[in-house]
């Protein structure tokens, strides 16, 4: 049994935007040699998430539209009277999306459908390079 | 240490459908002779997703109608210009929701709540056989 | 390779409530002497949800309202014609939030942001008792 750890570093423009982190997941599990076992992937920062979608241009925009209906960057935040950085909406669409995603790990290869691609979501108004730890245990 | 790892098929109709997989799951727990460890649950496929709810008929309706508000099914999708295939609202919905979970297994039992069942939807304008990945690791 | 198990009991007041866990959390990797591997958190009960987000009393006030949008406590609920109990709303945020996440060890720490806090959501009509299962994989 052993375990890997790593972090990505993804540069991520201004919130809502998605990135497709699939290739760079697969690329780890193969330096892994783990065949068998448990990925957890999570994000690093309030501000981030992590989902799966059919990595497409029109269903990316569908998304954001609808992430942008969970909390809208033109209301206002209670977070404003604290820290006046314009990013209220962007807390709370990440908390509500989610930091982490687990998936299994068989004969080598991240069990997803073909078109479900692994994707990390920027909410932030500042674009980042944003790191994401990925831990594999396996044999 | 041992990891263990499955796959279910569940047969699921057009979205929103939510189906119980407790019984099932815990089958598999069974099957590992895993008695301390995580499991990692993860739906394969971007229109399906898993959380936990208590499985009663008035609930699942609920969730279904909230879950339908978060990407109604009779707006407009930019995924249309691409594919054409209705579902739009499905791939969104499932992208919020998340595909996977992560539970604690002790003494040989998942650690739910007696209320607590863990689902699959599917989101999706047509009926599936869904695959859903399963990975137990511990000792 | 090691797997340790654990339960915090968090008291916690009538949804939506949100409480920073992570003191507990860490206490727990410092405990497990485990350097590099795996944590997964879930709550156990259908009205709870985790995720994590910057702990500021107003990003918490802004937190809480967009989830009492995503399913509002003074809607109908088809939960209410089973049990009369009022919490229909509760289980359907619960649903969308999600019951659990899951995060690397390194070095012997969870690696988060260090404005991102885990927290455990009630989002129930009662207060609680929360129970939260923590298991850590690795070595």
């Amino acid at each position: 049994m052993l375990v890997k750890s790593y972090e990505l570093r993804i540069d991520i423009s201004v919130g809502v935007d998605i990135k497709d982190i699939t290739p760079l997941v697969r690329q780890l599990v193969s330096e892994s040699r783990i065949r068998n076992g448990i990925i957890s992937i999570n994000v690093v920062g309030s501000t981030g998430s992590i989902t799966t979608i059919e990595y497409e241009p029109g269903v990316i925009e569908d998304l954001k539209r609808a992430i942008n209906r969970l909390a809208p960057p033109d209301e206002e935040y209670m977070h404003e009277l604290a820290w006046h950085d314009g990013n209220g909406h962007s807390h709370v669409q990440a908390a509500i999306l989610g930091p982490s995603q687990s998936f299994s790990i068989r004969d080598g290869e991240i069990v997803l459908g073909t078109w479900q691609q692994i994707v990390t979501i920027n909410h932030d108004v500042r674009a980042k390079t944003r790191r994401i730890a990925v831990s594999i245990i396996g044999e």
